[in-house]
């Protein structure tokens, strides 16, 4: 059985990358998805695709719905779910995908460093994991998918 | 008919209460709900009321699950969901029933300064009216709970 | 127990105080609801109550988002949703509701002309009774909610 | 992974073959589907399998409950649904298909001109992207589908 | 706690009336429900309210689907179905009743006569008690609804 | 695209054969199911692989009951149900089925004589087709995943 | 608002009668439920309504089988499940309902002693309160329906 | 059609490979999975993986709650779930994930010896087959397979 993990928050690090190379390492049975990761294209897809906009709003709101289409429909597809959250970022579309996951029923997995842990704790008291390193994700997927 | 309406998010300032007085001076046929809005009782009701811990990691955990039976159940109950963001908090819990409401389909409306529309727009693109005030706010429960 | 009917549709004639007017006299135990049928304030009510729009697609969007807060309640919430169409208009949002409904599984009765029986021919067939004058909407009524 | 893309409504222009045939040219991971195209397939083939009818509205009853069986399921598999509205016609089987995709939380592109953009407000406000040519539809599927 | 439970079933003996009675005496909190006992109001409401037909194939589709408004809208709010089989009918309409109960997950009750155990094994499996009498069912609702 | 289509009632006939051969010689792109068509089989099974009964109704039972964990699951995975009536059984499986399937939304397709039209009004009115013969099935069959 | 609460599990000690006392002491918004606990009647409901049985296993399973029709609605209906373990029983059915609630997303709060916390721990894990006294879980009720 | 039959319960004796063997041998369309059976590896995943802790009590929520990323995921995707228990061991984790299977809806069978019948009445009346040894398994499941 192939396990499809979505990879949600953080595009400023290479996180996906070491969770990737890691489990291809390992030989894990596991498909990865994950959002646009490339910023730019993430904020004017709506624009490019379908005609520019006077005001940012709506800018955003065309980008956002485009994204939308993309991450839901992973999201619902996907068996796992890792949010990772920085310090440095409000990130609150991540934790949109967590509760969203959660309300699906979906095990998801933090990956934060522990100067956040009280801000996150709502997050993290609705995961089965919390993470420090991207080792421990791989960790996690490995025993899970094991046997 | 009387709809219920979840007040998310920020509690350092007196939205709620705004809301909740003009419903009621409007007469409106709406119930209101929310998370507990007492800070130092959300933070410490795990080891209050279930005993102490060493760690402030599980101290949060017992904290955010006891949280979590009040939020969840009456998120499920409720007809509209109201999600509050302030500038200056990470809000991530907020963002995360936003997410919880989207996916169980409850209609949701975001309260927020046009200065994190770009960093809010996903959560707004998933809801069905960007309010600014207060009073906005209950201008929309007035026309969709109108005879 | 009490019945909840949603009346979708034409808002050009009078067909709900027929039905409203004729279950009263026949002391039905049904409340019914709907959409605002105040045209006017139907297409204004976003912009009127979140601030204007420089352009016509995004005042729509905005007064139509605002409008499903309210239908898509009252629908998920109804026992009996009665969709009306007139041989005038082309009521896309009325066909929407039907298709929602049904895949909500709540039962349909459609209201209509025998003119336009065959370009409604997928809607009928989705809906458990085609009615042709409020009376029989209310006949039917009478009939499943009786004793 | 391959995404299903179900592509609703008109039948009288060639817009699912510009947007299957620019979907192979791209080499994008999509399978589409639809209902019958041929209307005349379409319109007898209650009658043709299954029987004479007497009267039109049986007629119009047995053919379009096959064609429920077909576009009830594709819908149900899809991953994303395409809804195409002309100008000219009144499509309420295309309508329809747009609510009950968005009831079952399909997400949806619109694909129309600006002309009646007032009359689909609602059908685009349950939408994730409005688009006014083929190829955007292509272009958002390229992108959601990508990386 | 108000029980709401549905009578499916029989028309032809008072199997009805004596669960209802029988509750009654014993103060049961139990409301209840049932489809359309008057025979020929149940075969003719069709044409009666909607309009004649010619043949008799439509006459009876069109009964069936007004009396499935009722039977469905009770069912899916019913707490428990009891389903009433007698020797002598074909009843395919309880059965299917008992199989729609199932496959909502509300527990059912059958009520039979040991001669029919084995055409109604299957019946009998997916429910939750075999009752001999309606004096039984009274037992069952009295037990379960107690204390 | 494969579809995958439960064949549920009467076994004492070939029905099942013809559709099967008439399928496999127009090559359509189905797969069917259905339950253990060995009357013996189905009867004994659970007392020969689980032990004896000394009394009918519990042995009737335990085979009833496995027979349930081969149905629920082809039905619960099948795109379309096709229900067969003989005028001679009862066959209160069959239409438990029909129930069953009706209430997981699955398309259904019932088959049988007109003999038996009034008998089966409610499961025709909860069909999507009534075929007369394994032919008009496969015919309903051949439109419904073509092209 | 009203809140609905299940108690499940140990029948041979006070705890649901000192909640039950706590609660109304503390005049809190609470409605409880539960199963039957006089141990003699559930153990015989089964042949004392519905007839005898020659073998006790056959016997459990009637009996079982109507706590079941209770048991199941009343943890459907509920707003949060508190499952109760001792020391000295293997209360499967009590586990049973534990990963049933689960199932459902209904909040579970466990109540038991610290020696048998290893052998709870997938239970524990599921819940989102760990209380040791009846006096904590009326203090995690009071918490959340306060406000 | 590959059937997925996920094997819950006791790891001290060699059940599983019994069941495995048998069904590899009798070539049946069966891919089996369960939980980790390593009883060291289960009890310490949490910390070996996430990190050390200095309570048992959270130490052992860590591993089950990685134990359940793996359970939750598997009976999900299930076709069937076999629950075996011994008489020596209280497996509140077995119970729970039959209680948790059967409200997925999911066809439990279980596996026990008559000596823990009384006990486990709850659980066998939710089941739909009670074995009493591996060889009893593999006929359920080469019978409901076969065809």
């Amino acid at each position: 059985m192939q396990w499809l993990v979505y990879l949600s928050g953080e595009i400023h690090s290479d996180w996906r990358e070491e969770i990737v190379n890691r489990s291809v390492a390992a030989d894990l049975p596991v498909t990865f998805s994950g959002p646009e990761t490339d910023h730019d294209a993430s904020d004017h897809c709506g624009v490019r695709i379908l005609g520019e906009e006077a005001e940012g709003f709506w800018k955003d709101r065309k980008g956002a719905s485009i994204n939308a289409i993309r991450t839901r429909t992973l999201l619902q597809r996907s068996d796992i779910v890792v949010v990772r959250f920085g310090e440095m970022h409000r990130q609150w579309n991540t934790a949109f995908d967590a509760g969203y996951a959660s309300a699906l029923g979906k095990p998801t997995i933090t990956l934060h460093d522990t100067g956040i842990d009280h801000a996150l704790k709502e997050v993290d008291a609705a995961s089965l994991a919390v993470a420090r390193t991207p080792e421990q994700v791989v960790g996690v997927l490995r025993y899970v998918t094991g046997g």
